[in-house]
Order: C-alpha cells, then sequence, then structure tokens
C-alpha cells in the first residue's frame, strides 16, 4: 500500500517547537529511513517554528538511523531578522539525537525568471514516459521499501545498473513523483534531492551508502507535477563520495540543489 | 604589516570545549571579518574537542558578522563514533552568536590516489607566474583588508572584471597562498573554500555578496605549497545566488570542496 508523503512525514505539536512523529516502516532503505525524508519532517518543524515561510538553506548532520517508529522532531529559533531567520532543527529517537541540522528560512519570490542561470548543469532528461519505472528495473528481493512508494523514472542510459551495466559516468537522471502525485511542499524537497538510489551505482555495486552530510539549497517554489532529478558522483576517496542533485520542476525551473558526503566501501 | 593565519586563528582555551580568540582586523572585507576564516576557528575548536583528527564536514550558517575583536568560541561533542564523531560549533561576540557550524570529523586517508575522480570538474589554471596577483590588479581604495594579507594570483582569462570587463561565465580561477606561505591546515582549508571575491563579480558588479550558509568538505591533507582554486556561480535568482569551489594541492589532489548560499543585489 502507497503512504502519501504528508501522512508519513505528520508532525502533531507537543509543546511549542517539540513534535511527535512516525518514521514509517514504508519509507526506508533496508530498514533504515531515507535520509532526506527525515531531513523533511526536521524542515517542517523549522518551517513552523519560523516567521519565515520558506526554508532557503537546509545543513544536517547523520548521527545515527532512527528504527522506524516514533521519533521526536525539534526546532529552536536562533535568530529572527527582518529577511532571514536562523533555526536549529533535531530529529531524535528515544533519548538519542539521529539527525541535527541548521536551516536558514526566508522568503523566495513569486513566479520570477532567474538572472542568471549560466552556470547550471546542462543535462536532458527524456520525456518522463520514455524513462523507465525504476520499481520494474529491480527485482523484488533487492528493490528497497521506498521504490514501491515513490515513483522514480530512470533515463534509459542512465538506467544501466539495473541490469549489471553501469556507464561509469557517474550519473543518474530521471523523474519523481510522489505517491498519489502529491505535490512537492518546500519540505517535500529536502526528500526530493535525497531520493535517488546512490550515483554511484552508475560506477560499481556497492552495499549502503550512508549520508553523513548533507546540505540542501530551495531556490523556488515548485509548480505541481513530477520534479526532473539530475543527481552525480564526483570524487570517491578515501571511503568517502560526494554526490550532488539538481531537481527541477514542471515549469523547468531549478527548485533545488544539494550535496551529501557520505560512507562507501570503495577507494 | 601581514599577520600569519595561525596568529590571527589563534584559540586560547578557556575552559574545555571553550575558546577565547580574536578576530583580526586585518582579515576582514569592508570592516567585517572573512566568514571562512570565522569557520577556520570554529573548525580549529571542533578538532580539539573531538577524538577524531580530520574535519571531513563542517556546515555553517551565518547569523550576524562580529565587530573585528574578541569573539568566544565553542564546540561540543554530540556524538563520538568508531570511525566518525559530531561536534557543534558557535562563534559569538558578547552574548550574540554569529556563525552556527555542525561538524562531522574522522580519519582521511594519508597518500592515495583517489577510487574514481571523473565527476570533478575540468579546469586548468595557469602557472601560478602567469596569473595577475589580485593585489595589484585592484586599486589600493576599492581593496579589502585582507587582500593585502594573502596572496591570490587570478587566470588571466577571469581576471577582467578588475578591469570592469567581467566574462560573463562567473567563474574565478587562481591559485591561493596564506602570509609567509604558511602551509595550510584542515581548517585553514575552510578558509581556502571562501577565499576567493564573489565569482558573480565574473558576472556583473556587486556590493556586499553576504553568506548565509557555507558547507565544506575536506577529502585530503593538503601537501605544502599554493593552492589551486576554482570559484564558480550557478544560479542568481530572487537576490540569492549558490557558488561551488574547488580546492587542488600543489600534489594535484582536489583537498577540499564547498557550496555556499549568499544573498545578493541582482535578480
Amino acid at each position: 500500500m502507497r503512504r502519501k508523503f504528508s501522512d508519513v512525514s505528520a508532525l502533531s505539536e507537543r509543546e511549542p517547537g517539540v513534535f511527535g512523529a512516525e518514521a514509517a516502516p514504508e519509507w526506508s532503505i533496508g530498514g533504515k529511513p531515507n535520509g532526506g525524508y527525515l531531513l523533511a519532517m526536521i524542515g517542517d518543524a523549522a518551517t513552523r517554528a519560523s516567521d519565515h515561510p520558506h526554508i532557503l538553506a537546509a545543513s544536517a548532520h547523520y548521527l545515527r538511523s532512527p528504527d522506524p517508529g516514533p521519533v521526536t522532531v525539534t526546532a529552536e529559533v536562533m535568530r529572527s531578522g527582518r529577511t532571514v531567520s536562523q533555526v536549529r532543527g533535531r530529529l531524535s529517537a528515544g533519548e538519542k539525537t539521529c539527525v541535527e541540522a541548521l536551516f536558514t528560512l526566508g522568503r523566495l519570490p513569486e513566479e520570477e525568471s532567474p538572472y542568471w542561470a549560466d552556470g547550471l548543469p546542462r543535462v536532458s532528461v527524456p520525456p518522463i514516459d520514455e524513462c523507465v519505472p525504476l520499481v520494474n528495473a529491480v527485482p523484488d528481493k533487492y528493490r528497497p521499501a521506498i521504490m514501491s512508494q515513490v515513483d522514480i523514472r530512470l533515463d534509459p542510459e542512465t538506467a544501466g545498473y539495473t541490469d549489471r551495466k553501469p556507464s561509469g559516468r557517474g550519473e543518474l537522471r530521471g523523474w519523481l513523483s510522489l505517491p498519489g502525485d502529491e505535490p512537492f511542499t518546500l519540505p517535500a524537497l529536502l526528500y526530493a534531492v535525497d531520493s535517488f538510489p546512490p550515483a554511484t551505482l552508475d560506477i560499481a555495486t556497492t552495499g549502503w551508502v550512508p549520508t553523513l552530510e548533507l546540505t540542501a539549497y530551495v531556490r523556488a517554489v515548485p509548480a505541481p507535477g513530477p520534479l526532473r532529478v539530475v543527481h552525480r558522483a564526483q570524487l570517491i576517496s578515501g571511503q568517502l563520495v560526494d554526490e550532488d542533485c539538481y531537481v527541477w520542476d514542471s515549469k523547468d525551473r531549478l527548485v533545488a540543489q544539494s550535496t551529501q558526503l557520505a560512507g562507501i566501501r570503495l577507494g
């Protein structure tokens, strides 16, 4: 059964800035809740605590993975200024901090063309119906639970790894939709930037690639519809890899971008 | 007079995890200490507090600029694990938090070739003696104090902005040395990724481009010698710009990379 993002990320306020939530077993990979999904819940709490409506920047350090089940999410305003505010956020399970995060919030412009966008990567993604549904490409027994929840379609050029033929480019491109085509909120974009499989699968097959740090910038409020995602690795060295991710909405605006550092059993 | 980085970033421990320091007026831009320089001091404190020797990831949110003068730097270990630890750091002036930062520390490998580096940008920088010393290119009255301290040489192809001829590419390339050619420590790399002028100067002249968030990953312990730096803008939208920065050492290894989100009076 597919569970909506607004359902699995719902917060219930216990006291100002302290929320109860449930990390859904369906939104996990090998029994560990997806890191972007956890950050989205903290981002929602940070937004509720702030005088500003929009997450501009979120930086998360991952201390340990919670088991699926009850978690506590807290948000504490450090400074509330005229144009931006800064909020400290945390997700914990029992007494243990699992994710510690910092946020800068502000106000994104309404519909507006970027002043300059020439520095963004130039990549094209084929139309969604020419892309490969990941849920079909990965056999049942290898498919993480979350892949049966969200709808990821891969550019066939970057889907080779599902057939043990990685291209070696370290890049996955495709489309992302939430269950029931629910529109992406700003906190949901924090999930979007961590939604794709490790880009390193397009280089070599490894076990778990646990995120140590993830930073995301939100650049625009997304229009409804699926998001176009480009996720790519830059450097694997000393059993660490950095991956960046770019996310465009249906109006072809960059709505979010991220970088993450993760552990990997290579190099 | 040039003041060494180890001098202007020196910490004196007041109690465990609490350090006194001095933000040097010489290391400022328009009277505001450089943001990477401040982060370097917090990174030093985080390293002293941690059981692990190397900063792997640092994420800073900038709340307000301290004036040059006395500051307090604190570091608090959140978790100390087998392979990594996480530390919360802060720089404050009086009662006010100026920079709040999170760190993940671990152990970088000794001399090692990367397992895979094909995702890094392919850019070349001319030899250092073919590059333009920034201190000569910018007239005295426009030159920030810090530019008389550190030695930045720009690839002539990207130095056009100093003569009011930006290329429009939004990219600055060149070399960085500390005063007295002091070797770069890992905390000093957190300065290096924020040492170049705004990459947006290669697009349009603006006033101050204040950093809201900066995330840096350290990828290797640098060899002695000047660092090669590539600093570039990706997207200017809604009066915000993201800039990334890549730093290589004299052995041509990527030693640090960063992304930052900054305010800008454009778009």
